[in-house]
């Protein structure tokens, strides 16, 4: 399969890296220079769960890239998205997929604006990794990466994504229903992720507070809410549930978001509190806690200094 | 006028000593041994608005004191005031007036529970000081006090302490609404002190966030809200206006409840956005932003590792 990758950070790579090795044509698109100089003067050099290795694979600006191709999966930043949908048009043609395993929410809405519904797939994945230096990244877990067509009558082109990815060992998954996956995902990054960041705290700091169950309540309510009108069940109870056998599994770790903010990055809190707060509004329905929570984190984000 | 002071900090050895200086007799009461040692040994030294003095003046713990009072000021922190009242039972007569000047709300509430309505004076202050170490304190300002009897028909005893506490240079005046006064001054504290303490920031940088309006609007509505049912008329827009106002003037300045968590004690957030939160709920109505503030300010303080 040819198969671009738009944002090739440490997922972006990892998913490349294991593409490529299992024999099909991937082509890496980014926009940090030193990143791209790199991996073309020295290769990848990539450590998946553990075990280091190197291998030559092209890798561009969009500009740079010419060619089209049969699938491209996304894996900028939440507000990357667009930026990049604009610069990769080319490479598009009308049979392209275009895989989003972005965390957060309102993607498939953005994407919907540059490509027919046919063509997109959403998901998600529970791989992780980390840029170490241009050129070197490590990517760790065993999947699964559930996706799903977002038209019904694509089933059959989603599946050999899925058949691809698993034999290229990232555990590909064929999903009846991303979106409730998507909406309990963006539960656990709008309590984890806005608290930790919020109070300057790691995940299991933050599930000892005293009133946490509180916390919780008032966040899974609002994102219940806002799910339901977009057609995703999802129970409050269960997913308090949910999160805190998460929060046991993942202990004293500081999330994404707090690291962010901890390196002066803007954070994702948009596409997460940010968008139940919106829709909510745009539906007459009230999510306060939502609205105060992203209001704090753009507070913290300007205190810091860093600019939208 | 025999007077006592419940609760000897540096408000309290500020009324204290300005009070005594006057010709009034005066006796500090506290519970920290240290400052009642240093005091009793070398008397209390006081530096007010930058001159400073020593004087000998009694302290001691509630215990202590035997005798009976006209007036009582009580200068604890609010979460001390209960424990104050029961301690300092012995000294009150029936006739003896309480006066709060206490940060905070629902403190006549408690203090009605220990004295009649009538002997209760409610006030607020600008005065402001700090403790240096055990014996050693400042105090700074010019005023005003503001206080208001509770019971209508008390105004002449509380016009003597009002002139009493102009006579000692502490600019007393009679408030024919200190009710309002209090809730004012409860959303200064319910707006900079709470977010400045949760976001980590000084109050220029609070009220230069991007969505400072939002913040502030969402909070004073809400205790609008519930000062309203309480009588008291607080105009959002006025109230916003009143607050920038007020940080433009104090500029950089970390807010108390900001070096509250630093020095890691308990913040006194259930006495602003806590019982703003508590009363909208006992009366039916939302206050989400009041609630979700205070639930974020204990989770920080359970973080922190300070006891409630």
């Amino acid at each position: 399969m040819k198969i671009a990758i738009a944002g090739s950070g440490a997922l972006g790579c990892g998913f490349g890296y294991m593409m490529q090795k299992n024999g099909n044509n991937v082509t890496l698109i980014d926009f940090w220079e030193d990143h791209i100089k790199a991996i073309q003067e020295t290769g990848l050099t990539i450590t998946v769960n553990g075990k280091e290795d190197n291998i030559a694979i092209p890798i561009g600006k969009p500009s740079e890239v010419k060619d089209t191709f049969d699938a491209v999966f996304i894996f900028t930043k939440s507000m990357g998205l667009r930026h990049m949908l604009e610069e990769i048009k080319h490479i598009l043609t009308e049979d392209t997929k275009v895989i989003c395993l972005l965390n957060g929410l309102g993607h498939a809405k953005t994407i919907s604006e540059y490509i027919p519904e046919k063509n997109i797939i959403m998901g998600t994945t529970v791989w992780t990794g980390g840029l170490d230096a241009p050129g070197k990244t490590h990517f760790m877990g065993e999947g699964p990466v559930e996706i799903q067509n977002a038209d019904v009558n694509e089933k059959e082109g989603t599946l050999q994504i899925v058949k691809m990815m698993s034999d290229s060992g990232l555990n590909g998954v064929y999903s009846e229903d991303v979106h409730f996956t998507t909406w309990r995902k963006a539960c656990v990054n709008g309590t984890m992720n806005a608290l930790c960041s919020l109070l300057d705290c790691n995940i299991k700091e933050l599930f000892e507070t005293t009133d946490i169950d509180g916390l919780l309540k008032g966040i899974v309510s609002e994102f219940s809410l806002v799910a339901k009108t977009e057609g995703a069940n999802l129970n409050v109870e269960e997913t308090i549930s949910y999160l805190k056998a998460t929060a046991e599994k993942v202990g004293a770790h500081y999330p994404s978001m707090h690291q962010d903010l901890k390196n002066k990055r803007l954070t994702e809190i948009d596409f997460l509190n940010g968008t139940v707060a919106k829709e909510a509004e745009n539906k007459g329905l009230e999510a306060p806690y939502s609205k105060l929570i992203t209001q704090l984190v753009h507070a913290k984000e300007d205190i810091l200094g860093i600019k939208r």
